[in-house]
């Protein structure tokens, strides 16, 4: 097959062939297999590694050092209400400046402009002074058990380095060249559950209610002001997601009660040296209560931050070269898969506008499409500058 | 028909009879009948009264003063899983001095023994020297809508009066002759909406958690020590029952949560002086909480008490002189319909041993049928011996 370079210089053609795919977490529905095919018209080396029901792609070009690393995901949250939509959402329809469609800013629209910017640069500036790899999961949106973190142990025991890496999440709020992010809060998310023995409202002494010590142990955890942020990051948080018993009737004391907390928290903090601190209140709230509580807390990611740094430097002034913005380096929102590159290597991330992403009627500018792949261009060319020996 | 008072004296073949019907709430399955072919039998003029799907019974013997009534109700909780008891629940074996069956604590024995008392006073003392009524309902063990409280206000509707009540509930814990209940606790339930905005963990500023209010708010309700018991009354108890918000993401912040409660109160609070404090109570809590706090609060029965007095006094004389106990008079337990009668007339409890009611295996000593038929005759006896005129 012919293939020519310049084919992927646009990158709204690949990103509506991205798009057409309905590639809701777990399923690909052949999103990867059009990304290999438009890097493997680059001279990439793509190998593709499934855990489960998930398909992953690594695709690197060159084998020198430096290494820079393009990572995101082609996996789509559900469009949910079709009928909702103002345009069908897998049809990538373009409408005046806008391209509409699941994934379009999360971030299908992002993996175009990488290909494209890559591509652009390759024409300019011929084989890099290093290697440009892609590390591109289809579970990002999902559980993220079959995606990143395991393809990375993969690439890693496959003998594969990078020296930086930079993820395409949309990023910017409203304007594109608003935000860069340089890192993310951890989150830690918590069951208590509390077991104490039943009995009838009109004889407390025969029972042991489980909500009054769920309730200490609660308002234990939201009493703490956990910090009251730290540089580039918003102040640690605690919120209870549910608190359930599911006792019927009004007479009765339930045995069980159970709650459900998630902690967002900055570099303050530890996934450890929450749990540490949780379990310390639940055995203050434990004390004089003859039934259990039992504690099952998961960190499902620690904070981290990408210290500044001539790569985090590079971004920021290529970002405000193409855009004219100085982006805010910030760590807001949720998580991304960047809480698992940060134990590879320094990582950062910048995309499209967000303001869409996960509802109805996701949609991007295609200006906007084509300004994110001059900065990414931007990017890669500073990158080899700045790194390459 | 032919009918002689002396077939009725014995109150264990009534009591069987009413065990085998399975007047399971709302189903009356013949109970009733049976009783009121017994009352007529003794003289009585019986009325059936019907709320929607109950039946009720109201019966008098006589027509001047004083009226004395016994009330009680034919009703019974189901049997639950009929393979776990040791004898058939609606058969009403006879084992050594056992009677067995589901009503035989709570109180188709009693019903029968109120039977019986008043066969054997007529027997013994000819027409009362006064009015003798049965009230008797079949929603004691439901809901109590269709029961006692509508036909103690048709009944009186009806022109009728009476001028003391005796209900046969079993207020004896392990023996007979134990405890009169003299009055009881009175009885608030309580749901609290809390309804905020819903959200996603990660941006709780654009959220508002409806959960950190709903814990404020039953903290200060658990805070508050009501009182520390009351003349012949426990101390005022607050349990909440159920806390409820349903709510599965771990990363969301929910639009709603709920939580219910019990109190039983004495006679140091009213039901509007306890809903007058929670709802100040909730009004504090939601304090600088943008979303909103629904209370639903049913008082279902007020605090009482029945004065010590000659009727009280005679009560005490006559289970002391036919069981040789002292019975303590207190209000402890669940609710009962003397919450109703209170309103009319002074009201006392005093029935069969309870241990077993409501169980699997509920069971009565025969013996105890028959000590309890002498301690209701001789309350009859001396009632109109104190009341007569
Ligand atoms: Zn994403
Ligand atoms: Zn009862």
């Amino acid at each position: 097959m012919l293939t020519n370079i310049a084919d992927f210089t646009d990158p709204i053609p690949l990103a509506r062939e991205l798009i057409r795919a309905q590639s809701v977490t777990p399923h690909d529905a052949g999103a990867l297999d059009t990304l290999q095919r438009a890097l493997e018209a680059l001279g990439f080396t793509c190998r593709r590694y499934r855990f489960e029901e998930v398909d992953n792609l690594y695709a690197r070009l060159g084998s020198g050092a430096p290494a820079f690393c393009f990572a995101g995901h082609t996996d789509v949250v559900p469009a949910g209400d079709d009928a909702a939509w103002r345009k069908r959402p897998f049809a990538a329809e373009i409408d005046g400046d806008m391209l509409w469609g699941r994934g379009a800013a999360d971030m299908k629209g992002a993996i175009a402009a990488f290909v494209a910017a890559t591509a652009r640069h390759l024409e300019d500036a011929g084989t890099p002074r290093g290697s440009i790899a892609f590390l591109i999961t289809g579970d990002e949106e999902g559980p993220a058990v079959n995606g990143t973190k395991k393809l990375l142990e993969a690439v890693t025991a496959d003998g594969e380095r990078f020296d930086h890496c930079l993820v395409g999440e949309p990023t910017n709020p409203s304007v594109l060249g608003e935000t860069i992010k340089i890192g993310r809060r951890g989150s830690l998310n918590g069951v208590i559950t509390v077991t104490g023995r039943q009995g009838h409202v009109a004889y407390p002494e025969k029972a042991d209610n489980p909500i009054p010590p769920l309730l200490d142990l609660l308002s234990r955890l939201k009493a703490r002001t956990l910090d009251t942020g730290a540089p580039h990051f918003q102040p640690s948080n605690l919120e209870i997601t549910s608190i359930d018993v599911g006792n019927e009737p009004h007479n009765v004391i339930p045995a069980r009660a159970r709650a459900k907390f998630n902690i967002r928290f900055n570099i303050a903090h530890t996934g450890d040296d929450l749990k540490a601190w949780i379990e310390r209140e639940a055995a203050a709230a434990g004390l004089g209560f003859e039934g259990r509580i039992d504690l099952d807390l998961k960190v499902t990611g620690e904070a981290f931050l990408t210290r500044t740094s001539p790569f985090t430097e590079l971004l920021k002034q290529a970002v405000g070269e193409v855009t004219g913005r100085e982006p805010a380096m910030t760590t807001g929102g949720g998580t991304s898969d960047a809480r698992f590159i940060k134990d590879y290597a320094p990582v950062a991330e910048f995309g499209l506008v967000g303001a869409t992403m996960h509802q109805v009627d996701e949609r991007v500018r295609v200006g906007d499409v084509e300004l994110l792949t001059r900065v990414y261009q931007r990017i890669i060319e500073r990158y080899f500058e700045v790194f390459a020996p």
